[in-house]
């Protein structure tokens, strides 16, 4: 059965705003940011010092960041502009996750400047980060890539193949090594999905990272303080999906716990599941095509949204004012860069479409804006936040031919 | 049989260059692009009038732009920046080509102002394109989208499911139309290959071509003065590929112009063939990894190089100052980007790598830079130009934290 995807604003209202800032820009819902963070936070409230590092490349906004950080999140980064971001919002020392790899010297500089927590990729970055940073830190942790296991070869495909973390032998030699050199305290990390829906993945992750943890803390004689689920927790982008009852992972995964009779805390780095569904790409209709196939030609494109031309992915696509109107048009939904691939929607049933009408781009408020490029000379558009007061304020300006010749 | 790949620059000049200018960098070969540009030309100066209008997108850089313009190279453009671009660096009036797709009107209006061609995608443009110039233009150019041809399927997929031009039917209602509304001049243009190294194909889109010109000027008794043939044309990424044979392209092209007893200027759109092979993005090494598999990595990422990662493009590697060695290990080439696909290259067979070594990634100079994008907060790099007379000159600054930030 498909659900409604519904929009916290109407037609007459984007209406008004667009009066203000013209089109396409990003919207989005302050309201919904915060009732999902709430609720994601709420699902793993019976962990003791529970932290979740919000995946700043899924928004790079320091209005959202700041309106997590009031939420209690903390910011997961990988790269220098992302722990300049956090610091900027007033996000410092271990409510950061510095989760990079293949890192160059002075991103580690930074984090440690930061008094971030710093999560290593590789075994190799030991005597790289020592070099960099004088000593090591005092608190270390470790991203570990589980390598051939069926359960997570069957969902996400084969973290063999990903260029993340440590083997599970090198895990044990890090954390020997680590506990030779003077560091005291530890976590753990991993990060094997993406966009997942199936609650069962979570609880496999949990459970093979309890069972590491302990093995890891009886041969070494060590205690890992935190464990770092990473994210991957996924949204229903299209009506036939089923949300991730991310209550039942929180259960789940707390079932496993007890039962691994464990005592540390946990962390996890989503960004979509946070951030995507209260984010909307407003684009206003500016050709119809009738040759081939019937187009219908945004002013948005790809530069702004690259999901659907990239990947193929799926955004849901309400016209507004026509949210009760029954779809009678199959239509492609382009933008205008010279690339074939630009394109919001393929085949998708639409009610009649008029130029002039709004268009609202759901679930884009994770991994859109960020993800942006200036191809084809295409410029970014602008991000509008629709605070709780109900008042929109701009917390990004559009592009302008100055940024897009500023490096010349 | 396998082509060397070859470099105008050894290790010892790199390493020079790289003392004035950080890596990563791009690299681009004056020499190169010259001698690309006049091969090219060469296989058409059989067509008096023949022009060649540099696809904008492949390579926006005002000093690349500024050396083909030289060559007496117009420009193709697509989107307002371009525009702009082009006038800066003198290309103006009908040295340039405006062939947009679900074009804004600011676009049109900047065309007309430049004087350039104005190519229109789609009929209902007419219209828009009246109000808002005021008029037609004297000189019009349609875009041809074959659609279902077999021919074309076969090699390029299906232009039924391209976004672009008009049907062979509502082609003869444009210029119908245009002739009725005033307009003098006439132009054709189609764009149905991409990085194509068949010979055969361009023969074919030639030959359709003047089969659907020589229809038109017989139903509707006009003259079309010029056939933009579009681009497409490849270039050998790999080593076992075989180059296509511009000036076979050229004889081919010219025996159906003969047999088709034309006389109209032919104009191509080429971007890749002219400037891929002039560029070369330049990376230092510095990590190395060994977990499931062996990891080289480096300090450039997908943010200056998206055709691997995005598409799983080939890009030859050059370990320099190990140009001849026999490969020892096969690694994966990655970037440091929090993306899985973030690599330059996968399960490559290259020399033994030390960390330090500069790589050469091949072939960079087309739909490089320019599909960069600052996903993670990864910035933008900086472009030199190899001049003819040794010299290398910063042609692109590259980007700082200030223009990550700018439009906050």
């Amino acid at each position: 059965m498909e659900r409604m995807k519904t929009l916290p604003f109407d037609r007459d209202f984007v209406e008004k705003v667009a009066q203000q800032h013209p089109t396409p820009f990003y919207l989005y819902d302050e309201r919904t940011l915060r009732r999902t963070a709430r609720n994601f936070i709420d699902a793993f409230a019976w962990n003791a010092g529970f932290r979740e590092y919000f995946a700043v490349k899924a928004n790079p906004n320091p209005a959202i960041l700041d309106i997590l950080r009031t939420e209690d999140f903390g910011g997961d980064c990988s790269s220098l502009p992302e722990l300049v971001l956090c610091e900027r919002v007033g996000i410092t020392g271990e409510n950061i996750m510095f989760t990079a790899n293949n890192t160059p010297a002075a991103e580690y500089i930074k984090a440690q400047q930061l008094g971030a927590v710093i999560n290593l990729d590789d075994i190799s970055h030991f005597n790289y980060l020592e070099k960099h940073l004088g000593s090591l830190p005092e608190l270390l942790s470790f991203r570990w890539n589980p390598g051939n296991l069926r359960e997570v070869q069957s969902v996400i495909g084969n973290p063999v193949e990903a260029k993340y973390g440590l083997t599970t032998e090198q895990m044990f030699e890090a954390y020997k090594l680590a506990k030779q050199r003077g560091v005291k305290r530890f976590g753990l990390h991993t990060m094997i999905a993406s966009n997942m829906l199936q609650p069962e993945f979570f609880r496999f992750t949990a459970k093979t990272g309890f069972e590491l943890i302990t093995e890891i803390e009886r041969q070494l004689d060590i205690q890992i303080e935190f464990f770092n689920l990473g994210g991957g927790f996924g949204i229903a982008y299209r009506p036939d999906q089923i949300p991730l009852d991310i209550h039942r992972v929180g259960a789940d995964i707390q079932e496993e716990y007890d039962n691994a009779k464990m005592s540390l805390k946990l962390c996890t780095e989503s960004g979509r599941f946070i951030a995507a569904e209260c984010g909307t790409l407003i684009t206003r209709v500016i050709h119809g095509k009738n040759i081939y196939k019937r187009y219908v030609g945004v002013d948005a494109c790809m530069a702004n949204l690259m999901r659907p031309g990239m990947y193929g992915a799926y955004h849901h696509i309400t016209v507004l004012g026509k949210e009760k109107s029954p779809p009678t048009e199959t239509v492609d939904v382009v933008g205008s860069l010279c690339e074939n691939c630009d394109k919001f929607a393929v085949n998708r049933d639409l009610p009649a479409i008029e130029i002039g009408d709004l268009l609202a781009i759901h679930d884009a408020g994770a991994h859109g804006y960020s993800m942006g490029f200036q191809y084809n000379g295409k410029l970014r558009c602008a991000e509008l936040l629709l605070q709780e007061d109900g008042g929109v304020r701009r917390i990004r300006r559009a592009e302008t031919l100055d940024d897009y010749f500023a490096t010349l």
